[in-house]
């Protein structure tokens, strides 16, 4: 272990097994790695031999897995290097609260949200990559990360793209943030046709490498809906100021416009490690070794008008919104089930939306979560509901 | 006229009757004309009832023209409102040194040189949209904004959008910058083609309306080749640094690349009245009534990378920018005289840019101007070496 009386940062990530994760340490590793970062700690899940090689290789204090049952595993893995281990929730509490000044929040679902609302909470710098904190809990996230007093710096490519140009000192002349959508798989696909697609054809994206679910999400385009709210809360937006464009290419990463007529984008190649060091670094700009933009190859971007009748997904975003409340959560939540059913092959692509609209519609009622149980309760009872909708469905298929 | 003891801001249009002129007059307009606007002075030319008519509308100070043979008109049309006014060169000056915060620097050519560098000198903020106080006087033009302490806002659209986009905090992070060119008419010509063309075919430009001498300009992209240098005094960039992407919808106005592979873009519709309205609000965005863009209706940008065979003007700005001294002005004064001889149909059009660079490999020895005088002696030679030129050229044909 390094010692901590240096200027050495210190970091940690919480979710450093995943692509967020492993591409955070890439971007720690290009910036200098152990000479300029001290890694408080590293949390993971079921990949306990990439979890241990990464502690050891970046010298963390503490390494945490998620998962209880592999806690000896992990003990084993490190036993001799004098690493700390935990595990379980508490693990991962203990992994967010411990001292680091910038804390890469990449957990993926509502598992994310009580370690990095503690994060948020101690004052740290949050590098935000979970949706939930903000699609779920957005109220509840935004006051504990004001009261802590650290930076919220988005990581998705679209939130760090208007990050980068929304001028903070000129809010009163920002119109409209517009958030580009690459329109996924099913782009040019006619309604009839999504009906019919399966999981095997929807996890085809075309510019990012992503996981099952998340590449389903962006098929299904949830995954605007997701950013849409989550754009809202960290923009401080009325949901009409909030556009989704369709641009296949997915190099305009997103754009603010403002009341001069101007519209500020933020451009580069799909690679999350921009968007990383940029938030690693912020206020600077890191030197990184990502491919950088040839217009002269790329040769045409191309946009086009969102249908929200083949993805009725945006539309539910902006119901959400408006409605207030809990929606966010419940969006989410019954997104959930409808997308595990749908990966099961137990309801239709465009049945998701039919059945998150009809959870939401049932739970129009849910005020906003002022605590975390708040959050968790309107999630539980959206996929109470949610699943027996997806029963409903199924049977009468 | 209005009264001194107020909170409005006292502004000045030296070159108010062209198209820039007329455009921060509808700006200022737009932002609240004589409420919230002092004119101390405006300038033109020929057009005396135009600057006439604005001086009353604007209720301006002083108006002058610039062609002392227009004094007794512009005196007749603004009998009995108490405007003073003022002809010729010495009119310039008077209005250039005339107490005003900001000065829109729009007499189009080297005559806009003496009343830009006066302005700058006595510390008004300078929204330039002349040419020649960069290309032909760079480093003595910079030298008295330092001196005057005033501000340099860029006023072309590609100079505009850099700024808008250009980090001042971040300038070690600033890799290249991009500026974008329409590619002109003649973007898909051969280069037999362009061998023939007249200056009618010429002046016909895709995106923006101009006059006869700029769409020339933009055809034989010398008009980009003189934005190139441009951009060097302004960013304080190496050549290798300045990139040119053919763009031809001229949607994105031009780009910033960063260290971390971040390309930042300002986009709009054509319209100067952005770029203006910019300059005059700094450091603040206006609220403009121009065209939204709607990238809907847009559909796609394109983009190429310039043929320096068929746009040899782009090769002669690298090779000013590289040499120094007195290039850039040699470049403008002998370009001029080219394009004099074009439209006279004395040469053809890329013998434009033979001509110019025959004179710049003459004058190659001329070191960098450290007075005006420096600059209108090398803007002469220029001028007279690329005359002979035009009639050995006009003889061989």
């Amino acid at each position: 272990m390094t010692s901590g009386a240096n200027d050495k940062r210190r970091l940690t990530i919480l979710g450093s097994t995943g692509s967020i994760g492993t591409n955070t340490l890439d971007v720690v590793r290009q910036l200098g790695g152990r000479d300029r970062f001290e890694i408080a700690a590293l949390t993971g899940n079921g990949n306990i031999d990439l979890l241990a090689e990464q502690a050891k290789s970046f010298g963390a204090e503490l390494a945490v897995t998620a998962d209880e049952g592999q806690y000896e595993i992990l003990k084993a893995a490190l036993a001799g290097t004098g690493i700390e281990i935990a595990a379980g929730r508490n693990g991962l509490i203990e992994a967010a609260e411990r001292n680091a000044g910038w804390v890469m929040a990449a957990i993926v679902g509502t598992a994310g949200l009580a370690p990095t609302l503690a994060a948020a909470r101690r004052g740290a710098d949050i590098a935000l990559a979970n949706k939930e904190c903000l699609v779920s809990a957005g109220d509840l996230f935004i006051s504990a990360v004001a009261e802590g007093g650290g930076k919220l710096l988005p990581v998705d490519s679209e939130h760090n793209a208007i990050y980068q140009v929304l001028e903070e000192h000129q809010r009163h002349a920002v119109e409209r943030i517009i958030l580009t959508a690459s329109g996924g798989p099913f782009r040019t696909s006619t309604l009839a046709e999504m009906r019919d697609v399966t999981a095997a054809t929807a996890r085809a994206h075309p510019n990012w490498s992503m996981g099952l679910k998340i590449s389903i999400d962006s098929a299904s385009m949830f995954n605007k809906a997701l950013e849409m709210i989550e754009a809202k809360h960290l923009f401080r937006m009325r949901p009409d100021q909030i556009e989704v464009i369709v641009h296949p290419q997915s190099i305009i990463h997103s754009m603010v416009g403002y009341s001069d007529g101007s519209v500020l984008a933020q451009l580069g190649c799909p690679d999350m490690r921009t968007a990383i060091g940029y938030a690693l670094s912020h206020p600077a700009r890191p030197q990184l070794d990502v491919q950088r933009l040839d217009f002269a190859k790329l040769s045409r971007l191309d946009f086009e008008a969102p249908d929200e009748e083949r993805f009725p997904a945006l539309r539910l975003a902006r119901l959400a919104m408006e409605r207030g409340g809990a929606q966010g959560a419940i969006l989410n939540g019954a997104k959930e089930v409808a997308l595990e059913a749908f990966i099961g092959g137990h309801v239709g692509f465009l049945q998701m939306a039919e059945i998150t609209e009809a959870v939401m519609d049932a739970l129009s009622h849910m005020p906003a979560a002022t605590t975390m149980d708040d959050v968790f309760l309107a999630d539980e009872e959206a996929r109470r509901i949610a699943r027996q909708r997806v029963e409903q469905t199924a049977a009468a298929a």
